[in-house]
C-alpha cells in the first residue's frame, strides 16, 4: 500500500452533465455553475465538447458558454473534442487552456458503435490530431483509453488490447515530436472493479514504470469509489470526477448509466485519508447542490447530502 | 491484503427500509419483498422491530408480517428489538428464527438521544436482555457497537470506547454464563472511512484476536462500498446490507441519511472479487427492483441500474 501524498482531481462534471441531460439548460447557468466550481480549489475543468450539434444538442452553446467564461489565475477550463474540426472550433474559443488530447477504444466493438471507427480508424484519427497539435505547438497532454476495463458490447476487453492503445499512441506521438502524454485509463461503461483496476494498472505499469496514469471511473455499478480507492492504492494520483456526480442519471428510467466517481465525496475520501487535493469541501458541496439546481433533478452524489464529519451544533 | 475466500451477508432491507420509509407499505407487500429475498441464496433476513408503533408507525404490523412469512429451509427470518418488552413480543412471534443481540451506543450523546440511556443505563439493558436469553436458553447471537466509527452529536467517537462496550458485554455475558457473541460495529451514522475501519477493527483484533466481528455501514457519505472493501482486506468476512441500499432516502429532501450498503452492488463487488458470498445476483436484482417498486420511489443502489457485468446482446 503505498497511497499518494497528494493527487491531482480533474472536474468532468460541466461536460460529462451538459452533455448528457436531457431539458435544455441555459447558458448562464452552465457558466454560473463553472464559475463556481472555479472557487472550489480545482484546477482544471473540463467546460464543453465540440462535437457535433445533432449529435449532442447540450453542446449547441458550446462557444457561447467559452465566451462567458471567466478563468481565475491559475484554474485551467479546458474542452473535448473527437476530431479535427472540433479542435479548431475549440482554437478559436475564449477563455480556454488548449492542451492536445486523444481518445482511443481498447474496445473495437465499443469504438465502432461510439464513433464508427475500427482500430486502425481510431488510430489514425489519432494520428491527424497529434499531427495538428505538433503542427499547431500545441501541448500534448493527455491520451485516453476508453472502455479499458470492460465493454458492454464486447464484454471482457483483455489487458493487451489496453497496451496495444498505448503502445500505438506513444509510436505515434514520437514520430511527430511529441512527448508522452498522461495516460487516462477510462472505465467508460463501467466493467472495473478493484481486480480489474489492479491488472489494468499493474500491466500498463510494468511496460512503461515512467508513464502517468489517470482513473476516469464511472458508478453505474457503484464500484467507482473502491475502484479510485484502489487506484490510489496503487499510488495513481490523477483522478477524474464529476460534481454531484454528473454524467448520468441512474435515477430516471431512461438510462442505466451512472455519471463520474462524485468529486465532493472523493475530496472527503481523501480528506479522510491524508490525501491532499488542494479542494474546500465545503465550497465543493455548494457547488454540488448548486449542479442539482442547474439540472433541475436530484443527482447522485453523497456528502452533499449527508454533510461533512462534524458534530452537529 | 488477507481477503477472505467467503463472506456472510445478512440482509437488513426489510427492517431497516420499512422503518425507516413514510408512506405506509401494506402487510402483503413487505412479505413478497421478504420472500423474494428469501429465493436469492440469504441465509438470514431482518424481517421486523419490535418496537413501540407510537415511535416506529412502519413496523406497527410487525405481528402480521411475521404470521404471512414462510421461511424456506435454510433460510432463518430474523426481527430486532432492543429491550425485554420488545423480546417478549417477538418469542411468541411465528415463522422468526430467535437469536438473542443487544445493541450499545459507543457515543453515549447517541445513546442518549436514540434510547434516552447513558452508558450505564444502555449497559444495564443490555445485560437485562442477556439474563432473558440465558434464562430461556436463546443462543446469545450477536452484539452491535452503535456509532462505532464516530457520531453526527459527539464527533469523533475514541476507539477505547468501542473497546470498553465490548469488553463489558463479554464480561456481561460470561456473568450470565453466555458465549461471546458476533461483535457488529455498526457505522450507524456513515463516519466511517477506510482508515476509520482499519484502526477500530485493528484495536479490536488486537485486544480479542477469537471474536468474529461483522461490519453494519451506511452509505450516507458514499464510503460504504470503499469501507466494506478495506473490512474484507483486514479479513472481516460478515457485512449486513439492504437490498437496493433500502434504508433511507437521500433523493428525499426530508433527510441526509441513506441506508446500508446495498446488498447486490456489495455481491457485484464479492463476485468480481472472487469472493463467495452463495448469492444470485440476477434474483438479487430482482428483489431490488421489487423493493423500489414496494416502497415506490427510486432507491440508490446502482447494479439494479447499471446491470450485471455481461456483454449486452
Amino acid at each position: 500500500m503505498s497511497l499518494p501524498p497528494r493527487i491531482e482531481i480533474r472536474e468532468e462534471g460541466p461536460r460529462e452533465g451538459f452533455q448528457f441531460e436531457k431539458g435544455e439548460i441555459p447558458t448562464d447557468r452552465k457558466v454560473a455553475l463553472i464559475q463556481a466550481l472555479a472557487g472550489t480549489g480545482l484546477k482544471r475543468i473540463q467546460t464543453v465538447s465540440f462535437v457535433d450539434p445533432r449529435r449532442v444538442p447540450g453542446m449547441a452553446d458550446a462557444e457561447a458558454v467559452c465566451q462567458a467564461l471567466r478563468p481565475p489565475p491559475g484554474v485551467a477550463f479546458g474542452a473535448l473534442w473527437l476530431n479535427a474540426k472540433g479542435f479548431l472550433r475549440a482554437l478559436v474559443a475564449p477563455n480556454l487552456t488548449i492542451d492536445g488530447s486523444v481518445s482511443v477504444s481498447a474496445s473495437e466493438v465499443f469504438g465502432k458503435r461510439n464513433q464508427n471507427r475500427d482500430r486502425e480508424q481510431d488510430l489514425a484519427a489519432a494520428a491527424a490530431l497529434m499531427a495538428l497539435y505538433a503542427e499547431n505547438n500545441i501541448p500534448f497532454a493527455r491520451a485516453t483509453v476508453m472502455a479499458a476495463f470492460g465493454c458492454n458490447f464486447q464484454g471482457e476487453v483483455p489487458v493487451s488490447a489496453v497496451t496495444d492503445r498505448i503502445a500505438a499512441i506513444l509510436a505515434l506521438a514520437g514520430g511527430v515530436g511529441l512527448p508522452p502524454p498522461v495516460i487516462s485509463l477510462a472505465d467508460t461503461m463501467a466493467w472495473a472493479t478493484p481486480r480489474r483496476i489492479a491488472t489494468v494498472v499493474g500491466a500498463v505499469r510494468e511496460k512503461w514504470p515512467e508513464l502517468e496514469l489517470s482513473l476516469h471511473l464511472h458508478d453505474t455499478r457503484g464500484m467507482a469509489m473502491v475502484n479510485a480507492w484502489e487506484g490510489m492504492r496503487l499510488g495513481v494520483a490523477r483522478f477524474d470526477a464529476a460534481i454531484a456526480g454528473l454524467g448520468g442519471c441512474p435515477f430516471a428510467r431512461h438510462a442505466g448509466a451512472a455519471g463520474n466517481i462524485c468529486t465532493e465525496d472523493l475530496a472527503l475520501l481523501c480528506a479522510e485519508s491524508g490525501i491532499e487535493t488542494g479542494l474546500d469541501l465545503e465550497k465543493l458541496i455548494e457547488a454540488g447542490r448548486l449542479a442539482e439546481d442547474v439540472v433541475g433533478h436530484p443527482l447522485p452524489g453523497r456528502v452533499k447530502q449527508g454533510g461533512m464529519l462534524r458534530a452537529l451544533a
